[in-house]
């Protein structure tokens, strides 16, 4: 049973189950939308409400969290298409919030955003407060998993100062996630599949058993000084085939539509357009 | 007449006006705060609830943003000690925002935090929903000011791959902001004073004339590709005198306290603890 967060014909923001494509209303959503604790679980399983089919109603982007922590370079293959060594300690950026859209929404590239390219990723959804996880429990941080698309301006990740990465990743619309929330019971975080798509073609083709951090790793890692909340994202690092290592370049353009698959939760897809 | 949020004796999140030392109660505080919009602005004129002496009340940090926009490298002096040349754009990094506390709350450095180092700040508060502002009306963006401690912790920030600022500069409690918001009235954003003490000695004493990128560049800069909203938090940079650039360097320790001035403002003091 995956979690979804939907707009209802009346334009109502709620939360929903999602089964075969249909989806049964499980009550209004709360500002943050689905934050895969256990009480938001314990609201989808008392769903109730009327069903619509998937294709009928507005897929938002399931959560809004307090912050989408961010991994670089945590398949190794992406590391040597990026000319990068292979990190021996996270690397860890931010994406601001305000950059959320949700499944089939547009992402729309900024005019001065010359690079823009795609990296699908498994994001893992933050179901418990936690500070201080050790490798033993981390898991039960874990609240849920979804698809995550880190789009990347590489012009403003990587042509300013310092290459912080934070801008060129934050632009309005640069974080579509969805289309649902899949729970976490019986996934083996290790051995998940994760494969984006542009306009049809395989770009990116993993499984998070390639992962240089796992899941666990990260949490750990984390939350040795800051507090995991429950609702916060990691997006947990994209592998190679990336549009700007490909000889020449594969930069997203007018027209073009991003496919994220992830097992368990589905294609998160969004079609691309050019800010006029 | 600044606004503050604080906690009644009570224990109700409330804002309320500053002024001489005493606090007025103008309602109860919505979940992010004060937003500093016009609307926010409307409600504290018409504060006339119970009234405090601001010794006995706790503030809280004023506002809780969707987003802090952290500026890099923004002062010439703190570029040459820092060694690296005058940036020719902006250098934006994120702080996430569960690392806010309010005026009088423990810094708390992490245990792996060996170099845990001050930054005094000018916090911009916008006040108006902004994209693609310009140079001429930039300004119109800004709700309020207020000071900003930007606690960062120098060996997550600069030992880790990719030197991504955001992890080592938002440990919980490494963003103290406030004692208040200052309306932006009459205040000119090119001739305010910023001014870091730890304990008694001052390492920190600038005015934003000295600004590389002023108010106005980094709001026509950062709502260039993304949308500002009313409350999000422009920390606009830190001048020379940082503890990490001095010889022998000046770490923060037990029992130091760091006091960040920014005048119309007032101080915004906080101890120093490190976690056990």
């Amino acid at each position: 049973m995956n979690a979804v967060r939907f707009l209802n014909p009346a334009g109502e923001a709620r939360l929903g189950t999602l089964n075969d494509g249909t989806i049964r209303d499980a009550g209004a959503a709360p500002e943050r939308g689905f934050v895969a604790s256990d009480e938001a679980w314990a609201q989808l399983e008392r769903a109730a409400g009327p069903e619509y089919h998937v294709q009928d109603v507005r897929l938002m982007h399931p959560v809004t969290p307090q912050k989408i922590l961010a991994i670089g370079l945590n398949y190794r293959s992406h590391a040597e298409e990026s000319e990068l060594n292979v990190p021996t300690v996270p690397v860890v950026f931010a994406k601001w919030t305000s950059a959320l859209i949700g499944h089939g929404e547009d992402i729309v590239i900024p005019r001065e955003e010359t690079r823009p390219d795609y990296e699908g990723e498994l994001a893992v959804v933050i179901g418990r407060r936690t500070y201080r996880a050790d490798k033993a429990t981390a898991r039960q941080a874990v609240g849920g998993i979804s698809a995550f698309h880190d789009v990347s301006g590489r012009r403003a990740q990587l042509e300013t100062p310092l290459r912080q990465f934070t801008l060129g990743k934050s632009f309005d619309t640069f974080a579509p996630m969805g289309p649902s929330i899949a729970p976490v019971e019986g996934v083996d975080l290790a051995d998940i599949g994760v494969r984006t798509t542009v306009s049809g073609e395989v770009m990116q083709d993993a499984n998070t058993r390639d992962l240089i951090f796992s899941v666990e790793d990260l949490i750990v890692y984390l939350s040795a000084g800051l507090t995991l909340e429950p609702g916060d994202v990691i997006a947990t690092g994209t592998p190679g085939g990336v549009g700007d290592s490909r000889t020449p370049p594969r930069y997203l353009r007018e027209g073009d539509t991003v496919e994220v698959y992830v097992s368990g939760v589905g294609t998160l897809s969004n079609p691309v357009r050019m800010e006029r």
